[in-house]
């Protein structure tokens, strides 16, 4: 399948408005933040989420003024919808509670889907400068392409949410007995980034659709599959508990999640 | 107080030896290793540990041949204790798992002790070539002085490790509910770097003295204490629980492990 030149395109300008948007984080850094706590005191955004939502937003529409877009800090979102011809998917910083106490370990994320198809996705490990991205037939960081690197499942570390390990929703603890353990780093950016680079076998969070979208497409092209906790693929709206791990593994995997012994 | 012309120097060879190891592990990379199970299937040694040991140990008694040396992967390891004059601590390869899996993540760690009293820490994060240490009144970064940085409690986050976190041991899931919430990176000494970052405001894992002797010392420098579990000095003989934190947070710290309410 070729791609269009005109997502070819959207896929050079989008990589260069996240590197921008990240120079300007890593400029900005040193400047005192204003902090808003969003739902619950351990929810929070800062002005510079909302810079870089207005940056990046207002690059889309200057180029292409009828794309829709979806973004973490829009007061009224768009849904997701398979209906939409053209939808651009935007976290400005996730991992903000990151970007605000350690000022690393945060990612700027966008990804474009056509008509429910996801076309490329974009991360970017600001502080690191590591983009990492996908065109149509590979996944890349900055301009090395990515390959496949699947280790077995005992011989491999997780990434996961504090809360669903600690609880073994959906049989992630259980899973994890399986391996050689578990790591949490605070953003899903930055988990997607270690799976990319064979860091982590799986990823397993509960998430927005602006926290997986990227990743989801991107891991695709290494042979990654998005799952949500029951097995069916996401829906694509509201919070929702998702995993993705080698789809080769998936079968074992989901075996292990049901807590089937050693 | 001053420091003696001996510690001085032993400091300054001890940070090169490090350095050197480090290169040695960077340069090898990329080759094959030899892993070993040790206790059992997650408790993990390989060649490397064993070189970077062998390369250390032979510089410290090439140039101080009666000085003891307990390192982590001996076979038959001195005990530590306060009758011993010189003394060094050794850990060749801290978070092996991360070496082996992510090759990220991991670090070399000495530490130095006369009649049971720390003289200096080391700890390399060898990946991203920052050697942080402290000499008898401050610590640094490479060569940058670091500086106390501590954030209320409820503004930071903790470095844990999965099982205590999980099974409240310590009370540590409830004090984690008095702050932004845990991360998990599966090494004592890159834990260490992000405490003395200031980017976690308290570590707890179950440790042996190779794993958080240098942390300790270095971190006393930023007004940081290392306690073992029960409030009690660490006794630096076998595995043992502790937490490393600012000592001017120790009361409020140690109130919320106890389960108090918020």
């Amino acid at each position: 399948m070729k791609e269009s030149t005109s997502v070819i395109k959207k896929l050079e300008q989008a990589k260069q408005w996240v590197q921008e948007a990240g120079q300007f984080l890593r400029e900005n850094l040193a400047e005192p933040l204003e902090i808003t706590e969003k739902t619950r005191y351990d929810d929070l955004v800062t002005n510079y989420d909302k810079a870089v939502q207005k940056r990046i937003i207002s690059k889309i529409l200057q180029a292409y003024p009828k794309d829709f877009i979806l973004a973490e800090e829009d007061e009224k979102k768009v849904e997701f919808s398979e209906q939409i011809s053209q939808l651009w998917v935007l976290d400005p910083i996730d991992g903000t509670t990151n970007f605000i106490v350690q000022k690393d370990d945060f990612a700027i994320m966008l990804a474009y889907f056509e008509n429910g198809v996801g076309k490329f996705g974009i991360i970017l490990d600001v502080m690191n400068e590591k983009l990492y991205w996908s065109n149509d037939h590979a996944a890349f960081c900055n301009e090395k392409q990515l390959h496949e690197n699947v280790a077995p499942l005992h011989q491999s570390l997780l990434a996961v949410n504090a809360y669903m390990y600690r609880t073994n929703t959906g049989g992630l603890l259980d899973l994890s007995h399986h391996t050689l353990g578990v790591r949490s780093c605070g953003s899903a950016g930055i988990s997607y980034t270690k799976l990319l680079d064979g860091k982590i076998i799986g990823y397993f969070s509960h998430l927005q659709v602006w926290d997986y979208a990227a990743g989801m497409i991107i891991s695709e092209k290494l042979g990654f599959v998005t799952k949500a906790l029951d097995g069916e693929n996401p829906h694509f709206n509201g919070r929702e508990m998702v995993y993705t791990v080698p789809k080769r593994l998936l079968g074992l995997i989901q075996e292990k999640m049901q807590g089937s012994e050693n």
